[in-house]
């Protein structure tokens, strides 16, 4: 299931950038132009639009255009799936923290502790 | 500050991988040799000892060795950092949804509404 789930590595994949999180991080903020978006970076515009073009496709963002004028938004609810699949790592380790307590109790029971 | 994390790049770049997901999931439930963490990927396991090494740099799992065999333990707080950068997202983002309710909830108030 997990394991072959290729959106969670788009997505994974998409974060792994600073330069990725910061445009996130502003459009958390607002919609923006791409031009908007690349100033703060000090990187070329295509190196901006090919970050974009990876935000895009993990389904982080969508963009449109007006004319000459391309604006991003954030699309907040794609991060889900990355929240839920650490949510069942966590869930799973503690179970397993829970199963090891069990055992230390019935343990300890046992030797009359 | 986020924009120029090392580390949250390299963990989201150690978890976009469904290969290394599934590792972890397994290691979740309990520690494990390489060599049964490699069985049931079906890769050899030169590459899965690159995926071990990937992890192992991202902090998500250690590794230690009793003479020839290897064994992976996960390390669940490694994963953090992540859930608290996808937690201040969200409240940025909540944080402007509440600021245009305020702003709609005024004009109408403004007309009479």
């Amino acid at each position: 299931m997990t394991k072959h789930d290729p959106d969670l590595s788009l997505l994974f994949h998409a974060l792994a950038d600073a330069t990725r999180r910061s445009i996130l991080t502003r459009l958390a903020e607002t919609p923006a132009r791409v031009t908007d978006l690349a100033e703060p970076t000090g990187l070329r515009l295509p190196t901006v639009m090919r970050h974009l073009a990876v935000l895009e496709e993990a389904g982080l963002i969508t963009t449109s255009k007006d004319g000459r004028i391309r604006t991003c938004a954030i699309v907040p609810e794609a991060m889900e799936p990355a929240r839920t699949w650490m949510d069942e790592q966590r869930a799973i380790w503690e179970g397993r923290l829970d199963r090891l307590n069990a055992y230390v109790m019935t343990v300890m029971k046992e030797r009359g502790e």
